[in-house]
């Protein structure tokens, strides 16, 4: 996490993300890094729903207030997170299934996506390129109303496009 | 639901039997029946981790104060109430994989057993089965300073091993 | 699809709503219902990238010239129609696994969700789960700009906690 | 295995931990390093259901009266060690489906969790998750009548709790 | 079941037939169908390894003596009949998957099929083919000390094979 | 890529090998190297259905066009390039579904194999053996009507076969 | 079947379609539907790889001498026809995964999909879908030399295209 | 392969073990061990369904005139060996599923162990666990005439047992 981002005041930064544990950073940090690149201001928490319940219920209840527009919230294994977060708060929520050590994230995607109707989780791909989409879909969001995030994410797309090269080396 | 257990004061009832909607009753009465069979007594409440988040909560955290001393947790798809209710109460608490209709209730299972280190849920078989098998597992935890029960116990048991012929028809 | 929405103005319907086949239409009028009941306009169209390849890249260029500031695109099977069209906008696509015959929706989940880095997909659960929470996805993120429909949504959600019996029947 | 639970008598160890083979002891110590930590005796056996059916079998029926009030039972693969002892004996049974070379401990999984109506198996995650977790539970059923566990385990959970950061690093 | 062959002693029947539960005998019943059709002695019980763990190992421990030769088992889920048979005799035990409700018999072959290395189940495939295929498997054996019943399997399978007409209709 | 295909006038190439991105070269250059080896024109283009939609639907548009008799399309993930060139052509394609993180190419397989009924891609085995066979696949169909590469082809699959050993080593 | 293909001459019908069992016609019968509304002359065939696998060795070796141009082959569970065929003979080989009764044709798509190196088969989707573009694929092959069979092809495309109605109803 | 059993004539070696490729000999020489500790003669050959269709044949319909009692074939991915040597001799065949690299042996499995009606093969455990029960469950049929090899296959089985320690270390 850059310090710049550390430092601003939580109520300047329209994306949270938050993971279970730190060992989901190594995956959660790819969104960050997304973020950062388009100038999106965000914070980075470790929220448990299992350690950290009442932390959870804090957080996702007084998400609106603090100034956060989305959520974006990675968890591996019996992956709680993301739904429950949502439960408690009618902002946008969307899942990063982390990558868990026996069933290699089938056990996170399941228990994040297969959401009952009424408390949407918009869920990503297992893993970084989860938690990378996770960061231009939170964009996508913000950039409906600001013009100039919109024209930074289609020149983040654009350059993208442009570096995929014609034959394969 | 007998009124004879919905007559009972709450702290007289050493196991709750939860789920997350009405739709789950029909897996989760089985585990209310083996209880009447076996003459524990318990409380059969619709608690929705989703919808309800704060009733569920305060379940959790009231449930040791009231008495309760086994929890029964039953729930489909993200099936996220067992664990989030284990993560709010050091009771020892059984989860029941509700089948589910696109994924058959693996959904429930892989969202259930696959809690993180440090919170756990005993879990059981998928559906009816598994109701009936989180009454049975209850009762062996009350059984243990319960003689009386004990026995019954042992004779539900009995009289089902009795009841296995010889030969198939 | 009612009269009301299907006589607007397409400028006038943030969300447009589109499925592979007419058959998605069991699945996807649920998402179209959330939104009626919400009061967000919205545009139901079949958009098939299998077999209308140039409607689906027309529409989702067009998409945001249009109006539309939310997709939600609904398939089954090798379901492309969700990630295609989030290759040709920047917009926000939110995508349903539609349940397949044979797999129960799996193949229509992982060729929906398993988007690699860079074009993102919200994902919602298989069948009408996912359906309806698509809508409520939407509806949240037009809210965020839309005090009204932000009421509009939390009564709505307020409702359906209301509605948790206490008991199961 | 510590000398100091090693050394203890049978009928002062209320957990027995077993498991199919040594090799499942890399797995089954994190259940014995949990009890220790709790300051639960506990006696460690390896019990094979398919090598040593008869030492299975004797342990089993005579577990109760060597003192045993919980029993925690590791296997993989095709793992019926929990079922089998769960079948012996009325006590409570969880089971921990250990990881598997070709299959990761699904088929592990299945064997343990699928159990028919009548013989309970309360399973836990795969793996190390469900070895901690098995020890946990079982200090859970055992904190019921002993005040003392029930506030080390309480504290157990709340230096858990306490260890979580609240930002990634 | 024929009363012809129910009448017979058991040390004529070298095959056994055995199942968890009456309900399984609508797939087993396949497998006596075939023995009869072949003119191979055989004895169908309902072994079950959890309701009557005790019945189970007298049967496994007296099957040589009685006479088995081959031994075919059945059962569903959590199925350890066969592979706990197979721990308690050196008779060779053939397995068949029984077509489970939740996860259509995946959680019976797993259960079956992964066994440890040092007692081996031959295992079938799910459901009624399974049980057909267990009886032809257990003749097969049988045929190889005796030339009529080689006779009267080759010609059994020479059947079918001239019953594949040569166009579908 | 040898120099030798490269410098060739593309409509002197009758298959066209197309991959998602640089990393599946790994996998597809196997289909070079078959084709290579059996004297079979080829192109090998980097075509990313969700980076450069429109570069996809020009090459699909165009592949008749530019001589190209046969498609070979690679991709990983939520692996939508075969389907959706084979919706903008009629020509062969056939698919092979990269090897992918977290599901091991089941998401690849599943995203390409199960096409709707009207658009078909033949699908390979996942990995490096689908890579040999796409181009197999490739040289049998362009071998109806060359016969000089029908007996390259057979001569290939004969020294495969002289190539099996006896007896391992 | 109509009388009018299956009065033709062998060496006038370039496709063939085979299946393993007359239980697969439900299934591969939309292939000759398909053919036949293409008017690409095809004969239907039962060769069952387990119950007749002298035919089926007849088949493929005198495939290519009867005139054949590409096969088609329909089978479920250990579905090993496509794969063995495809062994035999160098002719293409597309492979249609009947959906079989407990494992909903997975085990049918493995059995042909997973091809090793060296013996190709196109695989298409599970069921009805598969067994239509398994005739579109073989019908795309020999339009490659057959300008008018190309022209229908596309008609039959062109209108399924325009077939896709703009609206759900 | 040691030169004894190598250099023996194949009329005098009961078990044949067979497999598609050299790459399966790491997992099936585990048979051929048990085999040589057990003195049970056997035959160990490469015979690929695929690559050498004609030698399979061959040795299928040989088989029994070689003096062959019992058939180990062990194979992976689309495994198709075990069930077409069964289908050309009525002999007892039993399958080991060799791990593949994508799916972990799933394939191999599914593909071997769910033959149709009328065709057996008894199917082990995926790799190396499957190939020792192979060669026992080969021994255990050959022993039931061979009271000797009896004798030997149950020391074998003591000696293991006897190996189980009490307690891990």
């Amino acid at each position: 996490m850059s310090d710049l981002t550390a430092g601003m005041a939580a109520d300047h930064r329209p994306v949270a993300i938050i993971m279970g544990s730190q060992s989901d950073w190594e995956t959660m940090r790819h969104a960050a890094e997304v973020l950062e690149a388009l100038g999106v201001c965000h914070d980075c928490r470790i929220v448990s729903a299992h350690r950290t319940p009442d932390r959870m219920v804090a957080f996702a209840k007084g998400a609106r207030e603090a100034g956060t527009k989305v959520i974006i919230a990675g968890a591996g294994g019996a992956a709680h997170l993301p739904g429950m977060v949502a439960s408690l708060t009618s902002l946008p929520v969307f899942g990063v299934p982390v990558e868990s050590k026996a069933l290699s994230g089938l056990d996170s995607l399941y228990s994040i996506v297969q959401m009952p109707a009424g408390i949407p989780v918009g869920t990503l791909a297992i893993g970084k390129a989860g938690a990378t989409n996770a960061a231009l879909l939170a964009a996508a969001v913000l950039a409906l109303t600001d013009e100039a995030l919109a024209a930074r994410l289609d020149a983040w797309r654009a350059a993208r496009t442009a570096a995929v090269t014609e034959r394969p080396e």
